[in-house]
């Protein structure tokens, strides 16, 4: 045990400026690891300098990525492109204070008190992570998300809402404009207001690149901010897209800048002992080989840190799931994550962990400032906050004892500095792992498939409810598919009809048989 | 494509009693396959019916597996045993009834309007499940929850409550009554009310076993409601633990207890193509090769059903991690879950499931009624309703595409009964599957170890401190942990001494030095 505390230390990562602490000393680097791959880092930390500078890291799509830029004006590779952010910036504070004091109001008077935040993918996770890891009872605004395109999910949240919605400020977020779900979770907001007697664009603003469907459909809102195709989805939380929820709720964006600048700056360092995300992306590499064969595992002992695994899925799983490599080889790469909050998975899932398939690896987050006033001593000289720090050193040793990888990023504390930190560290280790692995972190050709496929459904259910009318007599899925001229579809037609005919007012009543071929629709 | 509506059929378990389909047709069953599987199924299905006769089927610690017992208690192998189901049931009841009436109030006048409940694990997933999937602006109480030991957690949720406590109901949920994370998070309420100028005692309930730590502490409050040995914490949701946050927030319990028991009494079917439940262990098995090698994504198509996944990460993760089998070997069993909601994570991480690593199978939740009176048109003859099927057939086409396995649950609409089944079909799954691979599904023998080694952290703790107070002079780590006896823990006590040291108050300051072991830590 004398031997790991000489291994914690010789493979740490500390900076008193930051407040950070970055140990790889579980992950189990063969001696002379990090020296192994002095190359293939040199070689990814120089694409990532070209990257920076501006250059077509996405030459598929033709797009520079950007968000680096954002949080660092300074270096854009442009002057317009600076004035862009640094103007973006200044007009989210502008706009937050008005509304916080009260100068945009609701039409009729009165204050705007909620926030219904209406976006799908990077246009909410990266506001939902900021809302849970920096939000609490004294936020100036109430969040609420559409965040999907379920009928369902939008009743409730304006049946939450209620009498609220005269007070409400929408803000409808989309990069392109085109994306459905974001689309219908306007128009259900749009019903809702107009239900309550509300005019919606006074209540509305929009995020949006110019040109754009949604740009174009918000002239006449309350407010248009921008959004640039230099900067992509999952990384865009320091755009406006994440900036104006923070600033709305009254959280500090300057110190939420000023950390992930910070950490963009330490892990520009093209010394991987120096720099915590290459640290973190060689550990991602050694534990799965280089084709993520182990699942990453994120347990942040606290509870303001529990979306921080959803955050990283979306940011870590969209940029390394890929098919190809950047020669155009088939490789099909990626890294799968899931995780929650510690100690609580203490009590799901750890018994796997510690005793099933050594299939994953674990990064332990520990916040060292317990946060909280006035601690509690629950036992003599024990807090609640010396438990859940015991239970992280406990569970961690658990796993090392039965052999499994893990990693600890400790925080002197968790304050907004932090969060922008730990974005900013997980922002470079991907981009670093995927130097090396040799792959374009910056698209996601595979989401095209989902949306396109999904287009075709929505296009076929109109086919085959013309079919069903013409047809005056009831068919099975089969004989729609066929009348529809689309034979090979009726499994897909099986599942439209009786999605309509479960759902009165829709035109479609199910006559139910033995069986799928056996049930038969009628246009009602 | 008329091979897949052959296919779609031929596999396909349906039930217009349940409103339930279960397909597997996708998961690429090779030809012949249930066949041969049904030797090693006749097995599982002949241990499920022993266990649930009441065998010892946890023959390590000596329980009874009683869960099914829970929804039909004439099952249940003594007449005590269904006498103490069939009162605690009708104890529930009554008791949410006298509160929603007002008979029990808070002391000094009011209505209870909270429900706090604190609990962690099989004490907390249940509930939480539950709210979210049955929950909205109509629910009778407004719940909270304390699943954890983070100060700053709780700090939150109390100030989230303010003025609210004293029409706050708190439940404290924990069968051993030894869990340090309930026992805090009661601790932190209590001075919580204290704080307010009220006593916790007139507003908390219990639910634990009788004798446990926790029975005797709650002897004085409102009411104690039972659990027992023969009921796991994961699956406890249809024991008191689920039942009476349900039946406070006014959920249709009896509807709830009705859909299991259904869905038990299709899952006893001994011949798989008859049994959802066997298909979907049968699915596993063939995905993961018996060994978990994939891993299990959960896609519910309907915000309601997002934290199912969790709910699912415990009762699966839990039961089928295993060391050994039954016979003892090693065997590191297991199936890895994770996932959130549809069309959403199209947006976040289906990228990877696409492109990347064919390392997992996916689970679609499909929901025929839309559940949202008046349906709102977006397109002409399309609602929001039919873009979330359609994102779902969609994205399921696209995996189809990529060579990724899938299969689909479709239930007619979501409702307490359909919860209702979905859980019991996953407990029943989980335990043919456990017979499969020959594992006992109903200890946790993994997590002892982690517990135990967070005592030993919290014990060290306490010989640091001590050490350092009569030091007289600053230590490194090192020379603390030396100073306490415990020479091979330097690691440890820097993590603990700079945990306290970042908390003002708890009598430690720190002399940063240039590496951890360099720092020197005085007693303040």
């Amino acid at each position: 045990m004398a031997d790991q505390w000489t291994r914690f230390q010789e493979s740490l990562y500390r900076s008193e400026e930051l407040g950070l602490e970055l140990d790889v000393s579980r992950m189990g680097f063969p001696e002379g690891y990090l020296d192994a791959m002095r190359q293939p880092m040199a070689a990814a930390f120089q694409a990532m300098k070209v990257l920076e500078k501006g250059s077509l890291a996405n030459p598929d799509e033709e797009w520079q990525v950007g968000h680096y830029w954002l949080r660092a004006p300074e270096l854009a590779p442009t002057p317009e492109q600076r004035q862009a952010i640094e103007s973006a910036l200044a007009a989210v504070k502008e706009f937050a204070g008005a509304v916080h004091r009260g100068e945009v109001s609701p039409p009729g008077g009165g204050r705007y008190r909620n926030l219904l935040l209406i976006g799908i993918g990077g246009s909410a996770l990266g506001p939902q992570f900021l809302t849970d890891a920096l939000g609490g009872a004294g936020m100036r605004m109430r969040p609420f998300f559409l965040d999907n395109t379920d009928p369902d999910g939008f009743a409730r949240v304006f049946e939450e809402i209620g009498e609220g919605l005269r007070e409400t400020l929408a803000v409808v977020t989309s990069k392109s404009g085109g994306t459905k779900e974001t689309r219908n979770g306007m128009l259900a907001a749009r019903a809702a207001y107009e239900r309550a007697g509300l005019e919606f664009a006074p209540h509305a603003v929009a995020i949006t690149k110019e040109g754009s469907q949604l740009h174009g459909a918000s002239a006449e809102w309350l407010r248009q901010f921008p959004m640039w195709d230099w900067v992509g989805g999952r990384t865009s939380v320091f755009s406006p897209v994440g900036l104006l929820p923070a600033a709305l709720l009254g959280f500090p964006v300057d110190e939420l800048l000023r950390g992930a600048r910070e950490m963009d700056q330490a892990t520009r360092q093209a010394d991987t002992r120096a720099n915590p995300a290459a640290l973190l992306a060689l550990a991602w590499h050694h534990a799965g080989n280089g084709r993520g064969d182990r699942d990453m595992v994120v347990l942040p002992y606290r509870d303001r840190l529990q979306l921080f695994s959803r955050y990283l899925q979306q940011l870590v799983m969209e940029s390394l799931g890929k098919r190809l490599d950047l020669r155009g080889q088939e490789v099909h790469q990626g890294v799968a994550v899931y995780g929650n909050k510690g100690s609580t998975d203490q009590h799901a899932y750890i018994q796997q962990l510690r005793d099933g398939p050594d299939n994953f690896f674990a990064v332990f987050i520990e916040v060292l400032d317990d946060g909280a006033g006035e601690p509690l001593e629950v036992d003599p000289g024990v807090t609640c906050g010396d438990y859940l720090h015991g239970f992280l050193m406990g569970t961690r040793q658990a796993l090392a004892e039965a052999g499994r990888a893990s990693l600890t990023i400790s925080l002197d504390r968790l304050d907004a500095a932090a969060v922008g930190q730990l974005i900013a560290l997980f922002d470079r280790a991907v981009g670093l792992y995927a130097g090396l692995i040799g792959i374009n972190a910056y698209h996601q050709p595979g989401v095209e498939a989902g949306k396109k496929a999904a287009e075709r459904v929505i296009a076929l259910q109109g086919k085959v409810m013309e079919a069903l009318r013409s047809a005056g007599r009831p068919l099975t899925a089969l004989e729609a598919a066929e009348a529809a001229g689309e034979p090979g579809e009726a499994e897909t037609v099986y599942h439209l009809l009786r999605h309509l005919a479960a759902n009165p007012g829709r035109g479609v009543t199910r006559d139910a048989g033995g069986a799928p071929a056996e049930d038969r629709f009628r246009a009602a």
